[in-house]
């Protein structure tokens, strides 16, 4: 657990010696802070304004108000993908319900983010009369019941219930990684409460030790006996705090891919590393090396359709070793509790004592790019090249789910990239706000933004949250006239696929300050090239409008589109 | 209900001659289109594309593809204010939760909207599996349970039940005048089905003939014995189509008053029209004839906090005739089921009996304005003065919940303007959208928009959609550095009610075709004036950035201000 790796920390960081009381505003705030959240993004609103004063009080955390709920949603999500927690502000119904889709996306993808809804003073709730924000009809449970819906825990905050329910949620979202949802109204905020007498308890161990011995000793045989073995690593691992364990055991140079969505948890840039592995729309190398290894130890794996080509992975259970977040399985049989880290280092030994046949280097398999001419027009192909070889090590890149996701598929990334997706709940325009979550969690990384227009038209409106946060991001707007990957699925050149035309360069200017950014048009290879480079050297945000023919997508994509269509269809 | 009020229609408007069968999509079109839709708003996704070409298909519904999914849904709230009924298509989880904030606002504002989420095919949800938009846990009810909390009638669709199952959703939708949600699978979407035998049926009649002749002899006799009558009415006057019932009886010179967000179903133009009622912080004049009548007819009120002055209003039951949908009360008296066209049609008659005084012109009392010179710095009560001057006979006004819905309160609207603000569900941004909505709801109405800084970065995007509909919309954006309303009630000068400061005279031409908008940035009375009358001769969309100073404030805001503040603190 992250926590345990931190500092003990002082429980209580409000200046308690000033006239203002300590008030259930401010044990929520330094409980947050005391799980590592530095930046609260939302949108203020009458119900939450007091809420914020403590806020703009609070020594360590910083408030980040964002355009939309939406958008400061995707941000704290984002924000939390690279800090390990995130948090959002919103106010009552309009506000909380504006942001619903972004709780549900950390969901679905196992992203902690603590959803603040700002209420009315509980007097009010209680008249049940028809107060702005509700539904008119004195019912002031609809919004906490469908956050129910979407996250792991949820507690509507009364004076009496705050600090225990508080720290009873607070530990769901750390220790379950999930998101979570507080309704605070206005009055409760504000109700002096004596600070916490201790920091929030760690978590319990997971692993029972019967069987981490069991599994061990059934991982030794299997090791023994096998002839070669390779690993399949996935998301869950980062969630879980397994990557080091999992890096411990990458060093016997074990081949190895992850899926997609995995990317993140393994250095592409290692000799054994084979590439993505995505069910029958594999590099065939990439499958047969996972699918017909001898033992294969799968690390924090969750198959999705657009993961897995649409559920075509062909794996033997009986040659695997599933490892999930708490438990494993091998062929029928299930060890549990077990956490991850415990398995993986149970697994390492094994493989070490059984000194199986390493990798050989794939790197040398990778044929020199042919040379392209600078006014060679872009493709797909030619600006998903450029993109790879302008990404640099230590580079945080968040690829929308459309041809950037895909198109990044085959491109080896450097060392310490941290690569983001959202393949699951694959909500386009999420990265875009996600990128500032991300950039000011790690402002040490580059922040590297890959989307399509149709994407960013849904999100815009935080580009001017990207400029005031004076954010260096690199983005690249993949300009195709429409929703391509919808194209690909279905409607080719059909209207409902079109959108409106944007100046994407102007808009740069439009939302930020004088200096704060730079837009540029590309269509030739070399004016990628030139504005990559540019864009590395400036100080602040580049969006690079890169144009591309609008049915052009990359082959990965079309593999997964045509599965996607069959899988609309009706079964005769 | 207006379907009474059109003429018959064929029941199935699709080409049955094509090959193509005739599909569950079809019905769910033909029956929008028979209720009036001619117009779907929403964004596409993998499940919905198959839809989508029937929609293409259709002969009298359009699609008009949005920025995102929230403006779509203010987008399909806004025409079914101005049409009658509206209808949103987004996908499955991100796009209907991105609109659910939307279809909460339709539900507390009484407007009919139909949500058609596309989803999985019903073979994918049975599958279970970790499906793109999906949490990833197999459930595949959590989004339909969450629309349930604010829709009045839901259904997922299957082969079997589709034609029922949309007939009584859309019904109650017609009936109730409430948004309905309908979950349609992409295989469901496409099966074939008989066209419909029939129309829908028509709604069942209201009235109960006891009850309105007991109301009948009662009012009359209150008629009877008063010295004075006043009409207050509301917006459900509107919503349940009683306007032109509510016109006969004011014709009879009735000095009558609104609440501000029923200022549509009165002619404000009218000698017999005193104003807006908001309990305490009414004008005097106003409040006295309102609460001091001997008697008073209220037509559709329902007190919100925001239009009442939070709950001011000083009304004796025993003197006040309520008539509401589908019942009135006097005193302690319930007549039910009553409609209120009968309701407000027996009161007209008991009035005209009685030869009640009649209203003196309340519009001599208006004192002409002062000159002001065309160099005077703008202010909040220059804007408004300047904006209301401006609007003419016809124009539909969208004025969103800010400086913008308070600053026209005291404002006297020209004759058949139609004004649209949104004061309980009271979501900012909300009108940039339901302009598109309401201008394509009914194209011969100039559409003018009034709207503040930080509410138009809500909902930006669709500026975007504006200008490629060719909406000719006057947009007046108040330019005052972030959330006014907010800082008045709670923050004046905190951080957290700044916004990023944006160019919106460069946005006009980064997000449409050159010639479709022009942005102009004006800063004085004089200016104003001529931009607003250079917007009313130009042809295509004008954004006017009117800046005023951050912390002014139209007075009747400055009144609620202090109420909500004092709402939102703990009591003692």
């Amino acid at each position: 657990m992250r926590t345990t790796a931190r500092a003990p920390r002082p429980i209580c960081f409000t200046d308690t010696v000033t006239e203002a009381p300590y008030t259930v505003a401010d044990h929520l705030l330094d409980r947050l802070a005391s799980l590592g959240v530095r930046h609260l993004f939302g949108v203020p609103g009458d119900f939450t304004l007091a809420f914020l004063d403590h806020v703009e009080r609070h020594p360590l955390i910083e408030w980040v108000g964002c355009a939309n709920e939406l958008g400061a949603g995707y941000a704290a999500d984002g924000y939390a993908r690279l800090n390990g927690l995130g948090a959002l502000s919103t106010t009552f119904g309009v506000g909380e319900l504006s942001a619903i889709n972004a709780v549900a996306g950390s969901s679905a993808e196992h992203v902690p983010v603590v959803h603040i809804a700002g209420a009315p003073t509980l007097a009010t709730q209680a008249a049940g009369r028809a107060t702005h924000h509700s539904l008119g009809d004195g019912d002031f449970g609809h919004f906490a019941r469908m956050s129910a819906e979407v996250t792991a825990a949820q507690a509507v905050l009364t004076a009496e219930n705050a600090a225990a329910e508080i720290d009873r949620v607070l530990r769901v979202a750390r220790d379950r990684r999930l998101p979570v949802y507080l309704m605070l109204p206005a009055d409760v905020a504000e109700t002096p409460i004596a600070p916490a007498a201790g920091p929030l308890p760690e978590r319990d161990p997971i692993t029972d030790l019967a069987a981490l011995t069991e599994f061990t000793e059934v991982v030794s045989g299997l090791a023994g006996r096998a002839a070669s073995v390779a690993v399949l690593a996935d998301i869950l691992v980062n969630r879980v705090g397994a990557e080091a364990h999992l890096h411990a055991l990458l060093e016997q140079r074990i081949p190895h891919a992850t899926l997609l969505w995995g990317r993140r948890v393994v250095d592409e840039s290692s000799p054994a590393y084979l590439g993505s592995y995505l069910g029958a729309s594999s590099d065939p190398a990439v499958r047969a090396a996972i699918e017909d290894a001898d033992l294969l130890v799968m690390a924090g794996v969750q198959f999705t359709d657009l993961t897995s080509g649409f559920f075509t992975q062909r794996l033997d259970p009986a040659r695997t070793i599933e490892i999930r977040g708490e438990s494993a399985r091998i062929g029928d049989r299930e060890f549990t509790p077990l956490a991850m880290a415990d398995a993986l280092d149970a697994v390492t030994a094994a493989v070490r004592a059984a000194d199986l046949p390493t990798a050989v280097d794939s790197r040398a398999d990778a044929a020199p790019p042919a040379p392209v001419p600078d006014r060679a027009p872009l493709s797909q192909a030619l600006l998903w090249d450029a993109v790879g070889a302008a990404i640099r090590p230590g580079d945080t890149v968040l690829a929308d789910q459309g041809t950037a996701f895909y198109g990044m598929a085959d491109h080896r990334l450097p060392h310490d990239v941290v690569f983001v997706g959202q393949p699951l709940w694959a909500s386009i325009g999420f990265t875009l706000p996600a990128l500032l979550g991300a950039a000011l969690a790690q402002p040490d990384r580059q922040p590297v933004l890959l989307i399509g227009d149709g994407a960013a038209q849904l999100t815009i409106a935080e580009l001017g949250t990207l400029l005031r946060h004076r954010v260096p991001a690199i983005i690249v707007l993949v300009d195709n006239s429409g929703y391509t990957v919808e194209r690909v699925i279905h409607g080719l050149r059909e209207e409902y696929n079109d959108i409106a035309g944007w100046d994407w360069a102007a808009l740069v200017a439009a939302m930020g300050p004088s200096g704060r950014g730079a837009g540029v048009r590309v269509d030739t290879a070399g004016a990628l090239r030139r504005a990559l480079a540019d864009a590395r050297a400036f100080d602040g945000l580049t969006l690079i409008q890169a144009v591309v023919p609008p049915e052009d997508v990359p082959p990965v994509l079309r593999s997964l589109a045509t599965a996607a269509a069959a899988a609309n269809r009706p079964r005769d």
